[in-house]
């Protein structure tokens, strides 16, 4: 059971709402990118739009982001860059990254929708820079536009589709999450929206036949009951900061040392909605970083776990290697370097042992007796010969290791080692946002987008897809909701 | 979405039932091992009680099974057959192998009441043979009562807990399931409870504060409306032939060539209870049997996966390797043996390769060159000296694989293979069966257990805990829903 909710966060029947202190023809929960594209869908859609945030002002997680937001199919951007890509290629490697099985339908319609949804972007107010910057993974320190985010020219995808950067940063020098929620939160400022700030909302007011026309919201100790003519939009955030929900869903994302989000993603939402038979799906699934770049040149290393045998191409995401590591290493893990490639990682973490030889480091590490010589063995065999069979690493990060080793130690237990975490699972939905039931119907006048749901990513990940899905997929529910 | 439902699955509220077409303190819902221990439990406390079973006749998966019940802490059987166990050393085996993080307050009733329990089913007609079955794993072809059937006696488990087997099976000679479930059916005849067949129930009755106080059901075409003066008690199985429900949750297990169950093990009381605000937790959980022994001396062999690399000991419960396989390791393992342990399993799977040399070996199944034979010279160097210090598999069965090797086909695309697979995932249930909202307080009138539920065994498996969670919670559950 969880921890009895201090307030019902069950329906409540809008027999018991003698009347509404606030009315729009749709309500948006929340205000961060995935709510304020929403208000602006909606908005488009010709409704009169209310927008509830929880917080004193919008932003929500998306503004403590790096502000990458993955499109592609051929952007202005990306052709400016020199890059070509297509929606199905695109497409391919969404499938591909984003399983086991994605929703086909989410993966299509975000992949043919990505050069429209750029260029709505930049007319609603969000630059970007024509220029490409070549270290993959973390957002450019500088305002760069365009950078790789998901091992798309890493095994297996370059071998699935033609590989293309597609995490398109806003103009702005380092993280870009604020600045994207400025522009957005400006948009939504300047629209005919109205906004309320520090409402939180506590359960949906239902009809008959369970239509949900309005919520219950609390401001400064007062409860507020909030008609929707037309539409509830749930744009609230996941679960990650919601420590039973976590260890119901995903007992392991409890272990990583940094849980992004922020107090109001707490799962709340999704539970207002399960309570009226919202079905979930991919509870379990999580994004888990670990960066171990940059600097890039450490992906030359070896990645190997608690029995010294490599597990993955070391040039892939970072956070496909943080999944694999936590998910299905057991939480345990060392990059293993020779004396050309040591360098203290960004994130601050440096060898925790050196030695000799690889029998000598095992042995420090405390792995197998053998184990890391077989590995690194094997490694610099084929590396002498340029190139990795085992594990298809890129050829320029393939090279002997030699002399003195070093390994950084990557293990979940390392309070020195990052691993950055959030939930991917949520509510089950439509490509226009509406939420489904547990019999397979829709939920009428009920509509959800960004971590509330499940999405583009439903168990891998690439960075930028948040944003991406979170902003594509909450005007397309705004615009829904908005539709008598 | 769901294809949606025909019939409604939402609660139907009581101001709707004109009157009821069937009346009883405590309704039970399925007559597997868990409905038919829920009914028993029900009559104990004093309850009036019906029984309400899909199918023709009770059974359910129960009685599909190999009858194992997984029971210990010292029983009668264990002792009679010269094995020491306690309460704790099977509280510790199962925090470990059911995990991560199982549900502590379960697994603590479950072995502090295992005595008692066993004792339970002696005395309404279960009988056990004292003698111990040396081979771990299956149900004994034989009618021995007490078998290994988790992995207690391999590493890591023998290093956490003193190993004792716990598996207690029925005396039948080969599977035991349907011979259980005929001595629980005999026992439910012989009490005062009512029992209806052919009954399926659609969706649960509803009266104010949400309590449940009846069902729905069908029978030949017409709905009876069946009231529940106590509480109703959910036993109705688990969801693995429900595609979308396995497509929604566990996606690999689609890719399973034998799914375990019935046709009424479609999820539908577990979403019954959803439509109600019901929590689920671990629906991407689930038990996969890879049976690779019978003959045992094969676990002399080496598993390894796609990359030529062994993964795990190979002397644990084949569940756990399962699991491991299809989950960890991409769905892709091959077996690899010598001339002196070769021979066709049980399950009727003999080597797909053959050849002189692990290269040649390597090469024919199409692992990266020289993998597998690095694999296997660091495994013979060490299993000269006696010893697995990487996996830690049990001196016995350590020894150098020479001469001409053989490899089975452990992919799970290779439909010869059996992947057996069922669902561990479900309703959130206390220690006494009451159904979990996602508010965190119990729903007032309804129960659950067996496979219905998430149970001890939250995501990792022994084999008889099903047999063990549901006869022992159903049993719980019953008592506590007859409780006024």
């Amino acid at each position: 059971m969880l921890d009895r909710e201090q307030d019902s966060i069950g329906p409540l029947p809008v027999a018991a709402v003698a009347g509404w202190d606030l009315e729009a023809d749709v309500v948006v929960v929340g205000l961060g990118a995935a709510g304020a594209c929403a208000v602006l869908g909606a908005v488009e859609a010709g409704a009169e739009v209310l927008a509830l945030e929880a917080a004193g002002a919008g932003g929500g997680t998306s503004a403590m982001s790096g502000g990458l937001i993955y499109l592609g199919g051929g952007t202005p951007l990306q052709k400016a860059c020199g890059f070509e890509d297509s929606a199905e290629d695109m497409f391919r490697f969404l499938m591909a990254a984003s399983g086991p099985d994605p929703d086909r339908a989410k993966v299509r319609t975000y992949c043919d929708g990505s050069v429209a949804h750029y260029q709505w972007l930049v007319d609603i107010g969000v630059p970007f820079k024509p220029a490409f910057f070549p270290e993959p993974g973390l957002e450019p320190p500088t305002d760069d536009g365009l950078v790789y985010s998901g091992g798309e020219d890493a095994f297996p995808f370059d071998r699935l589709a033609r590989p293309a950067p597609r995490a398109h940063k806003p103009q702005h020098r380092h993280a870009a999450g604020r600045f994207l929620m400025d522009r957005l939160l400006a948009a939504v400022e300047g629209s005919a929206a109205r906004i309320e700030t520090d409402v939180r909302v506590l359960r949906l007011v239902v009809g008959p036949d369970d239509r949900v026309v309005g919520v219950v919201a609390r401001r400064a100790g007062r409860d507020l009951q909030i008609g929707a003519r037309r539409g509830v939009v749930l744009c609230a955030g996941g679960f990650v900061h919601n420590d039973e929900m976590v260890q119901r869903h995903s007992p392991l994302v409890a272990r990583c040392s940094l849980r992004l989000g922020n107090d109001f993603d707490d799962g709340r939402a999704i539970r207002m909605a399960q309570a009226l038979g919202a079905a979930v799906t991919r509870m379990d699934a999580a994004e888990v970083a670990v960066p171990i770049t940059p600097p890039r040149k450490l992906v030359a290393g070896i990645l190997v776990n608690g029995q010294g045998q490599r597990f993955i191409n070391e040039d892939t995401y970072y956070g496909r290697v943080g999944q694999e590591i936590l998910f299905r290493q057991g939480g345990e893990a060392y990059l293993i370097v020779d004396e050309s490639l040591y360098e203290v990682t960004r994130a601050g973490l440096g060898a925790s042992w050196v030695a000799e030889t690889a029998a000598e480091l095992g042995t420090e590490i405390g792995l197998p007796p053998g184990s890391l010589s077989a590995t690194l063995d094997l490694y610099n065999r084929h590396a002498a010969d340029g190139h990795d069979p085992v594990f298809h690493k890129a050829a320029p990060f393939v090279r002997p290791l030699e002399g003195p080793l070093g390994a950084y130690d990557l293990r979940v237990t390392n309070p020195a080692c990052f691993y950055a975490t959030f939930t991917l699972g949520g509510l089950v939905t439509s490509v226009d946002g509406e939420v489904g039931h547990v019999d397979g119907r829709a939920i009428p006048g009920l509509f959800a987008a960004g971590r509330t749901t499940s999405g583009v990513a439903a168990s891998g990940y690439a960075s930028g897809i948040s944003l991406g899905d979170g902003t594509l997929f909450g005007r397309r529910a705004g615009r829904a909701a908005a539709s008598p």
